[in-house]
């Protein structure tokens, strides 16, 4: 075990907070989120000392009809300009671009025509040359580059130390642990966080931690796994993410110790914009059904539906989860 | 740092699991549970595997009318028999006495013409002595005792030291390490179990782990502090305690390994006893005014007020606790 880095005190420089709000809660209201939510959330992460806002995902219009989904599924230009016209302020602009499910060849602009500042760059763990694909062709294009393996919990240690490799002889800048799942727990995290470190520090790249809540460990494993050197911090304001959602930024302001980074600002928008969310009916957060999947380290989708159906036969729910292994 | 004992995979044969529901619960409805969610509670501890069932306080009745509170407040001798009968299960019984605020001489009778097993001893890390003159008292009428030190995360380092000095020195089995403030986080609180354990293990005892989640961590630093040797476990149904309650039994009986630990009967349980409980306004849990105390590494009570006033202006709130300061 290496040891930890930092000390619950004292600042460290390299820490970068994402705020995925857009992009991972987009999953709960499909993408529908007003202007002026959008355009308050700029402004309040700017003011909160936020480094980086995801502000959705570069979706294939040729996969995905526009007219399905908020404009956040594809974040057109225009779209994203309408919001933070040329970005003026210190805080980069992030989108997502799913393997196999994103024209990335035709939907991006170079880097010094567009508002983007970073693609992220997702992928399951056997589809790392694919990812691979995309990541040079961005970085060609100028941009910033991360690489988020997701479902980590399901890959055997094999996999990734391979992808690892892979992934450090090429031009990204972040790679990301993913815990899409919610199934890792602090121990497990940790540890894994140390392998892509060991493997990262050596190009000179960093590692990112994207948590879910499932067994409420999102905000625990965000800090186990930065006290041992992950520096990219993806958050979500109150933790809105598909299914049990995310580390919450609040918690994760309120941790850190750089004064750049505070809380104020953040709790006029939750009272003004979040909780009129909920009050609508969007849905999201810890629950039973998400801990089962979480534990059980399987995908959300049947807790989803399950919250979806407003049921509340907890234990049926669980049998059938153990019926289909 | 020690290494941690055993793996996540593993049965730890030391670990209990004591279920404080009715105890820290009952802080949340004034202890008023029906005879009936008592019962069935000790019916599903017993069936998921639980070792300890806490069922109450054992408070001064001259310092508190019997007429204000339900009864596992005081948890008569009648009231517990008329629950467990003469307990003949595994589930031991538990009780808590508060330094300062149980009549421990004349309230307690003989172990061998009582139901209950276990007394937890209550204290401020300033009532030491004043505990151990309890815990000697208990442990010569025959009860195993506990020792809980309440809001460590206020103590310091020489306080804990000589603190589990003196007790390390007494008749007490069992030294609980509590974060009464939720303001713990997993490298806090893995450093000070380890302290906790370095001292008890010399002279033979356990040592035990009650978490609140104000910080979302109650969960995370129970298994944290367990993976390093700490073998008392508090949780409650859901959480179930004061403020922000505590690590939730049914995450924690899902990641124990141990085949005598099952979570169906719980999830009955929930279903029919906890959800009608929150629907009739019973409230706990996660919220922010929770965080901010955790965070701030405070008591609780003024969260609690705004809670009870249904506020949501958590920034006017969060602003007035900084002005308290």
């Amino acid at each position: 075990m290496e040891a930890r880095k930092g000390n619950l005190m004292g600042v460290r420089n390299d820490i970068k907070v994402l705020d995925a709000t857009i992009r991972d809660g987009g999953l709960c209201n499909n993408f529908e989120f007003t202007d002026e939510f959008v355009t308050e959330l700029y402004k309040v992460n700017i003011k909160s000392g936020v480094d980086y806002m995801e502000f959705g995902y570069k979706a294939s219009k040729n996969l995905f009809r526009e007219s399905d989904y908020g404009k956040w599924k594809f974040c057109n230009e225009e779209d994203l300009r309408a919001i933070v016209g040329d970005n003026i302020s210190d805080m980069k602009i992030a989108v997502m671009a799913d393997v196999g499910r994103c024209d990335f060849k035709t939907d991006f602009l170079p880097k010094n025509e567009s508002v983007i500042d970073m693609v992220r760059v997702a992928c399951y763990i056997h589809q790392i040359p694919a990812a691979i694909e995309m990541i040079e062709h961005f970085h060609t294009l100028g941009y910033e580059t991360t690489c988020n393996i997701m479902a980590i919990s399901q890959a055997n240690s094999d996999q990734v130390e391979q992808a690892l490799e892979m992934l450090c002889q090429c031009n990204v800048d972040v790679i990301y642990l993913v815990d899409s799942y919610g199934s890792l727990y602090p121990e497990n995290a940790s540890a894994l966080a140390q392998t892509y470190i060991a493997a990262a520090e050596k190009m000179g790249k960093k590692v990112g931690f994207h948590a879910h809540n499932n067994q409420n460990l999102a905000f625990a494993n965000t800090i186990e796994t930065l006290s041992y050197g992950v520096s990219y911090l993806d958050a979500t304001i109150q933790g809105m993410g598909r299914g049990a959602g995310n580390c919450a930024m609040e918690l994760l302001l309120g941790f850190l110790k750089n004064p750049k980074y505070n809380l104020y600002n953040l709790l006029y928008f939750i009272e003004k914009y979040m909780l009129p969310l909920k009050e609508d009916g969007v849905v999201w957060g810890y629950d039973l059904q998400y801990m089962f999947t979480g534990q059980l380290n399987r995908h959300p989708r049947e807790a989803i539906d399950f919250t979806t159906q407003n049921r509340r036969d907890y234990a049926e729910f669980y049998k059938s989860l153990l019926d289909n292994d």
